[in-house]
């Protein structure tokens, strides 16, 4: 089986596609815009979880689970939350199916099992959690509480694809309870930066940590907080938020605590999320047109080794030569592997290898063997060299930091190239249309302009930057007065 | 707040309800049958989630991820399979609310988000892996598929029990694809051996491989294997289950491969799992009257430390006393916590980490630091003793392993307690009614002495032990020749 290519040049959003199904990381199911995700594709979720898992205990978070079904009176009490989520819900209403009397071997829904409240399939668990906050929160003593929820949820929608955008998805969502509004606040940017942390430093992907605009704010938040990454393309990818949420829901749930001085006041609320939308955003951000590139910091392998043999004698001589550095590489925690298939060709090899992104390769014959040596190559840069067996494994250890380094470096330099102010309208136009990028614009603050903007040129506010210049400006389409410039792009 | 206790020996059912409320592992939720896994709780699960991965992992099988949802054509299809889990089925039918025009505020379903076809919410997802597994299998060579699957399931129940029964609920499934009958089952067996693995080793709970009866087999397999435990009260608890699925699923699903002979076969199946019940089992097998009791190996604290002082002086020193013995403890990997809460006196929290299970707890006051030694409790034995400060970290290790190994030897001590081999109708009611136990009995091998014996007595063959010493006998009820005894019991 040959690997079937196409062209980042020819058709990006083909490209993506393809890849993800060729690299054997996810797929389309049975169950319109459900997706399953595939072994190769998991071993890589999985390694984003233990990670992401391990900061958010060492900032006191704990571990919880939570129904996956919310009653649909609790599902209405935050009324912009239910409002913002009411047209993407799956609902149950049946407990039981019964035989079909008109199709024999058919299933039906037992009409006798209508359930007497519907069900909500939770899009958000905010509700079901805030609900059961209530009973845990009397005093200030049971503050804060710092809970995060691994679980699935389900958003249906229409236009689906593969890990950006599917009605089934797998996340994380944390919901903290704060007795302050100013710790609430200090949660909610810290985990902010415990998710730009996380992307830049382990997924290699630049971000600009922001606030969204009213219009992009999460339904139900006071303020929404992000951090957007821009894919190859020069559009943006939202890849995590994290929600002040003021008193929304302690008011609408009741959730009140006696404070130090003995008042009755309401809890301060924040929740934070990413996905497996980041899967999408890692596959975009460093893949190229010979298959996906990993960071080695999350990757399932991080080297395989080849061997070029004939003989059975030759096959047993590059496994001895390579047992040593493969048990030192696992002995310092990175997965290797000896790719002796006999059923397939080195070339094919080299290929597979690449297609999934396996960070470094090695590849050793005889004659390497004779000169004490081994073909050292890597994914990202795709360069080759020959070195000596001798001092390989520190050789490969180093070689896997800079390739962390390079691949953040190279997606650095690529958002830098194709992030650009813009003063004016034909600048604005020119940026979002024909360079494709970030256009850094001043915007006259209004959710008018925006949606103006979005009609016209499909680009949206992405963010608010929280660490941008201070500048004051004039709007990029109105002219009015502006207090700092905002980042438009296309998004994902 | 003081712990508010029942006894086990006034009412088993309410000491455990009750426990599980008070040591803050779960409580109900606001979604009928649904519960809510709390930080502790949860805690414990973690550890659990975490051995049985590694198992699964040294087993050679891969995570991945499949649907919440199975259409119900899908699930129609293996018909065994679907008769018995068609009357449990949450049924999704609708995809969007709408504000409903009769109560303000309220929302519907909207009716015209009916779908064409409903979904079922997976009670366990042997059909949508098989749908999948039929587009990843054409030859011998993509054989085996060795997977599982981390995932919620519901299954509608009507009288729940927290952990033990829910209609939602966590657990693994492996779904495993194979070319020979041979393969499938030494997977079943394999698996059934890892799960009383981790059962005896982790949770040191004692208990017995066995074959269901077809009665009380998985719908759709052709041989259930499971492993039960025998809780304090004498009923039994089944803990995993390890299903041989002959070529059930594949034939309702069409997947065949081509052999290395060239001829087109259908594919062997295996499936198991292990659920959040496993909770209720650590439970119900090692907890006394005062709490919880952990296994040190699924404890998420292992070791905490209380220090007794008037002045901060005195806690200072105590401080200084205990750190480089923490140091050390986590250092071995163990979780220890040093409780210096000055809001509540140290009964209470002698009290608090009782109930909570933790294996072992120092207290150490300005009289045990003058002498050079602390006060050092165990919970399983609820035994204290003064021991010297020097050697304490390395004593504490040796002394968990002792408490891990204790526990186990005291399930199987009380399981051979309440263990019977019967011969007459008469010891076999006394040993379910009366003795509480387990019966060891000859039946002559129809599913209608089983369903006689469940009328009359409540009991049912939990197994035919995998592991019994082979002797003929007469049934227990009928007279009828026997080949062996099973186990009999009433079960959870």
């Amino acid at each position: 089986m040959a690997f079937e290519k196409v062209k980042r040049s020819d058709n990006y959003s083909e490209w993506y596609n393809n890849l993800v199904k060729q690299a054997d990381l996810a797929e389309h199911s049975a169950v319109k815009g459900c997706m399953v995700i595939k072994p190769y594709g998991y071993a890589i979720w999985e390694n984003m979880q233990k990670e992401l898992d391990r900061m958010f205990k060492e900032t006191g978070h704990t571990n919880a689970y939570f129904p996956l079904f919310v009653p649909k009176s609790l599902f209405e009490k935050e009324e912009k939350n239910a409002e913002g989520f009411a047209k993407e819900c799956a609902v149950v209403t049946h407990y039981r199916l019964k035989a079909d009397p008109d199709k024999p071997g058919a299933l039906m829904a037992d009409p006798d099992s209508r359930l007497e409240e519907e069900l909500v399939v939770r899009p958000t668990s905010e509700a079901i959690i805030w609900n059961t906050y209530k009973d845990w929160i009397q005093s200030y003593r049971d503050l804060p509480i710092l809970i995060n929820q691994w679980a699935n949820v389900v958003r249906w929608e229409m236009r689906t694809r593969l890990f950006l955008r599917t009605a089934e998805f797998l996340w994380q969502e944390g919901h903290t309870a704060h007795s302050t509004k100013e710790e609430a606040w200090a949660e909610t940017r810290q985990m902010l930066d415990v998710y730009a942390h996380f992307a830049e430093h382990f997924m290699a992907v630049p971000v600009i940590r922001g606030m969204k605009t009213p219009n992009e704010r999460f339904a139900g938040a006071d303020e929404t907080l992000c951090i957007e990454g821009m894919m190859q393309d020069g559009k943006a990818l939202q890849m995590g938020t994290s929600h002040f949420l003021g008193q929304n829901f302690a008011k609408a749930f009741d959730v009140k605590f006696q404070s130090k001085e003995g008042k009755l006041e309401h809890v301060w609320a924040t929740s934070w999320g990413v996905s497996t939308r980041l899967m999408g955003a890692l596959i975009m951000t460093h893949s190229d047109d010979e298959g996906l590139v990993l960071p080695p910091r999350l990757a399932p392998i991080h080297v395989v080794a080849v061997p070029i043999y004939k003989t059975e004698e030759e096959l047993q001589a590059a496994s001895d030569a390579l047992d040593p550095i493969l048990a030192s590489l696992k002995k310092a925690g990175l997965n290797v592997k000896f790719d002796n298939r006999d059923t397939h060709k080195p070339g094919f090899k080299f290929a597979e290898w690449e297609l999934k992104g396996v960070p470094v390769r090695l590849a050793v014959g005889p004659r390497d063997l004779a000169n004490g040596t081994v073909e050292l190559a890597r994914r990202d840069t795709k360069t080759k060299e020959i070195v000596p067996l001798e001092g390989l494994s520190e050789r490969i250890q180093a070689l896997l930091d800079e390739i962390q380094e390079n691949l953040f470096r190279r997606a650095l330099d690529l958002r830098a190239a194709k992030s650009f102010e813009v003063n004016s309208w034909e600048e604005f136009e020119e940026v979002i249309n024909v360079k494709e990028g970030f256009a850094w614009a001043h915007w006259d603050g209004t959710s008018e302009t925006e949606e103006k903007i979005k009609e016209l040129t499909k680009a949206t506010i992405r963010c608010i930057p929280l660490e941008a210049k201070e500048e004051t400006g004039t709007c990029v389409l109105t002219g009015a007065p502006s207090k700092g410039r905002v980042v438009f792009a296309k998004a994902y």
